[in-house]
Formats: structure tokens, sequence, C-alpha cells
């Protein structure tokens, strides 16, 4: 089974928004990323075209970005 | 069983974005509304915090705004 990727930054928006999605998609399904502690993942998401967080990359390779948590500049800030 | 539902104008972020939200959460688990053909609910999406298509809200009454197709004023334009 082809997992969908949520990047997100541990910012109040992003938590709220994993919460959901893990609910909506179901956890087995997504492999969740933090950017801010796992920093040597952050150059793969930007390559993904993921521009802010939290993204939700899907198995087909299209980026959903999620509300408005920060940008990637802000993350690798 | 509650269902999502999935709030768009008919722009191509729209549609890609449903797409990917159907395949990811199960077409029997998402409601699909498009506001322009069904402007009746135009009041409802915003009622829910809808401010901007697409948007997906969840069971839990949670608004997840997805991408940027357009603005609720482009929609009511």
């Amino acid at each position: 089974m082809e997992k969908s990727i949520f990047y997100h930054a541990g910012c109040p928006v992003c938590v709220s928004a994993e919460q959901d999605i893990i609910h909506l998609i179901g956890p087995q399904k997504v492999e969740v990323v933090h950017l801010g502690n796992d920093r040597g993942r952050i150059a793969e998401a930007e390559a993904a075209g993921v521009k802010s967080v939290p993204a939700l990359l899907t198995p087909a390779g299209h980026v959903l970005h999620i509300n408005f948590g920060a940008s990637m500049a802000d993350v690798k800030g």
C-alpha cells in the first residue's frame, strides 16, 4: 500500500490538521513527518512541491496544502 | 456514517483536489458540493467556516482549506 506523507512543523494549525487528516484517511495510510524535528527531510519535501505546512503529499505525487501554518522559509529559518 | 463535505466551485485547482480527496478518503465518505451550481448552499458553507474553495468540512466540524482556488467572495460574485 502506498502511503501519503503529512508534512508539518508542530504549529497549532498543523497539529489540528494532522488529527483531522489521520482520522479521515486512516493512520495506517499516512506517514507523519515533523520537519522541525526531522530537518533532513526538508529538501525531500521541497522537491515534492511542498510550499508551506501542513501539507499532504498523496501517493499520486500531488501536494495538498492544508490551511496555512508556516511557509517552508519559516520552517528552515 | 457521518460524511465530510467537499465544497468547490469547479475551478481547475478544485477539480484536481476533489479527485485527490475522493481517492484518499473514499467516495462513499465525501459529499461533493459545487457552489457555483448549487448556490443555495453558499450560506451553509460560510456558516461552517469555509473562507475559500476547495475546502473540506470534516464530520467533526473542522474546515480544511486545501490549496487555493477561489475566495468565497469570488464564488458569490
